[in-house]
C-alpha cells in the first residue's frame, strides 16, 4: 500500500512503546484525538479525528467506530471487548465492512502464566507459607501433608479462548484432565469440550475451576450459588475473566462454610475491591489486583501486535484476534 | 523367588501406607528393629534385626548396612543420601555386592512442581500481592509493571538429577533457555550442560538460579559470595537442595544490597530456621519449610516405589534410583 493511511490512536504509551509505534507508523498519517488525551479508558465519543481514519488503535468507543465513515480495521488495546460484544454493533460493523480485533494474543501469555502460578500456589500451599513467615513459623509436617500434586488432577475451564488455549499448553506436562465450556467452540480444541448440560457433572469432579469468561449478557452471574454448590470441598475457584461473572456473596458463603477450599480472584466487582468487602478476609480467598494480563513489556507488546496486524491488513491477509 | 526374603524396615508409616506395605510384603519375612522405633531419622546402629536381612527399607545408617552380612539391596525413604555419599561407603558396598537406592523418583514430581510454583510466584509477584491483601491494597498499575513473562527467560540449574529433569519437562512449554551443571552428566541431557569453568558466565545470564545440589564434600558452600556476585540484580535464587550448599550470610548481604532481586529457600542451615535468623526478613527472601518434596500421598508413594523396586530385584532387573 503506497498511499498514506489515516490511523487514529487515542492511547498514550510510555516512552519506549511510543517510539516503536511512531517508527512503525512513519509512512502513515497518525490522527490523534482532538480533545485532550484522557488515558487508556477514555472514549473520544465525538472526536473529529476518527472520522478521517481508515484504521483505529486504542479504546475508541463503539459509537465512534460506527460513525467513522472510512474505518475498516480497529484494534483494541485490551483482551476484553464487552462494549462491542452485542448484536447491534456486530450487525452495523458487518454492514460497513469494519473488522474489530482485540489484543488477546498479547494477554494470553501473562494470563496463562498467572493462572498456572495461582494453581501451583494452591497445590504447594504458598499463601500458608507466606503467613507462616510472618510468624517465623516452620510447619514442615503440616505443610507437607497439605500439599498435593497437580499431576493427574482435573481442571475445568469456563471459557476457551486464547488464554485457556495457552493454559492448556502450559498444563500439558502435568497430564491433568481438562474439561472446557465455550459458547462457540471452533472444533479444533484438544481438550474435552462440555455442553452447558454437561457442566454440572464436570463441576462435581473439578479440582480447579477456572473462570476466564468475558463479560456479556450471557455471562453475568454465570458462576452462581447453584453452580458453586456442585463443587467438591477440596476444589479451588480462580477468576481472571470478569468480576461480574462470579456471584461474590455466594462465593463468600461457600468459602466461609467450607463448601469449597479456596478462591483466587484477579478480577472483582467492583474494582478495586472496597477495603470493607468481606472477600478480603474470607477463608482461603486470595486477591491479585487485576494484574493477570500485566507484564513489564506490556505496552511494547501491544504496539508490536498492532503493527503486525497492520502489516497483515496492508497485505490483505486475515487479521489476528479478530472478534467482530 | 519362592523362598521368604528377610526385609528390614525401620520406618513407621501412617495407616494407609502401612497397610499397603504389609500387603505387599505378605510373602516375605518383615524384620522390625529390636529397639523401639525412633522415627524416620533414627538409626539403629547395632540393631540385630538388620543382620538377618537381605533387603532394607527406611533410613538404616551406613554402618548397619555394611555390617549386615546378607544385605544385597537397601532403599532409602529419602531423595537425599548424604551419609552414604562418600568413597569408603561406596567401596565397601561394591565389595559386598550391596545396591543402595534412594526414593528420588517419589520426590521428583512434588519438588519440580514446587520449584515451578516458586518461579511463577516470582514472575507474577504473588508474595507482594499477599502483602497487599493484608493492607487491603489494590496496586494494579505497580504490580502489572513489575510482573514479567517466564517465557523466553534463562534458568540455570545447579544439579541435574531427577528433580531437575522433571522441572525441565514442566518448563518445556515456556521455551526458556536451560543451562545445567552436574558432577556426572549421563550424556542424554536435553539441556545445555555446563562445565564448572562455564558456570560463571552462565550465572551472569541467569534470570532464575535453581540450587538442587545434594549435600556432600564437594557441594558445601558451593553457592558462595563469589558466585552470587556474578548474578544480575534482576535474578532470583531458589534452593531446594540442601541448606549447606548456599552461603547464608552472603545471600543475606546480596538481598540487602539489591545485588539480587530475591530468594526462595525451602532448605536452610540449620532447620528449622531459628526465629531470630536474618533471612526471615531479608528483602525479597521467601521461606517454605523443607516441604518441596511433600504431598498428601507421600507415604503411600514411598511404599509403592519400594514395592516396585522389590519386584525388579526379584526379577533380576535394574533398580530405579540406584545411587550406590
Amino acid at each position: 500500500m503506497s498511499e498514506r493511511v489515516g490511523i487514529f490512536c487515542d492511547t498514550e504509551f510510555p516512552r519506549e512503546a511510543a517510539a516503536e509505534l511512531a517508527a512503525g507508523l512513519r509512512a502513515h498519517r497518525v490522527l490523534r484525538p482532538a480533545v485532550a488525551l484522557r488515558g487508556n479508558l477514555a472514549a473520544s465519543q465525538s472526536d473529529p479525528a476518527i472520522l478521517e481514519a481508515e484504521i483505529a488503535f486504542g479504546q475508541p468507543d463503539p459509537a465512534s467506530l460506527l460513525a467513522a465513515p472510512r474505518l475498516r480495521f480497529a484494534q483494541l488495546t485490551s483482551a476484553g471487548y464487552t462494549r462491542y460484544d452485542e448484536p447491534r454493533f456486530r450487525g452495523a460493523a458487518r454492514s460497513k465492512g469494519l473488522a474489530l480485533c482485540s489484543s488477546s494474543t498479547v494477554y494470553a501469555e501473562p494470563c496463562a502464566e498467572h493462572l498456572l502460578a495461582l494453581i501451583l500456589a494452591t497445590a504447594r500451599r504458598l499463601p500458608d507459607c507466606c503467613e507462616d513467615q510472618h510468624q517465623r513459623g516452620w510447619h514442615a509436617a503440616e505443610r507437607r501433608r497439605q500439599a498435593f500434586l497437580l499431576r493427574g488432577q482435573t481442571v475445568v475451564l469456563l471459557g476457551y479462548g486464547a488464554i485457556a488455549r495457552r493454559l492448556t499448553e502450559l498444563l500439558a506436562p502435568f497430564e491433568v484432565q481438562i474439561l472446557a465450556l465455550d459458547r462457540a467452540p471452533r472444533g479444533d480444541e484438544t481438550v474435552t469440550m462440555l455442553s452447558e448440560e454437561e457442566l454440572d457433572a464436570a463441576l462435581a469432579r473439578a479440582d480447579h475451576l477456572v473462570d476466564v469468561l468475558p463479560e456479556n449478557a450471557t455471562t453475568a452471574g454465570f458462576l452462581d450459588a447453584r453452580r458453586l454448590a456442585k463443587l467438591q470441598p477440596s476444589a479451588t475457584v480462580y477468576n481472571i475473566g470478569r468480576g461480574t461473572t462470579l456471584d461474590h456473596p455466594a462465593l463468600c458463603a461457600a468459602l466461609r462454610s467450607g463448601a469449597i477450599a479456596g478462591a483466587y480472584l484477579d478480577v472483582t466487582d467492583p474494582e478495586p475491591l472496597p477495603p470493607g468487602h468481606p472477600l478480603w478476609d474470607a477463608p482461603g480467598c486470595h486477591i491479585t489486583p487485576h494484574m493477570a494480563g500485566g507484564r513489564n513489556t506490556e505496552h511494547v507488546a501491544l504496539v508490536r501486535h498492532f503493527l503486525a496486524n497492520l502489516a497483515r491488513y496492508e497485505r490483505g491477509e486475515p487479521l489476528r484476534d479478530r472478534v467482530v
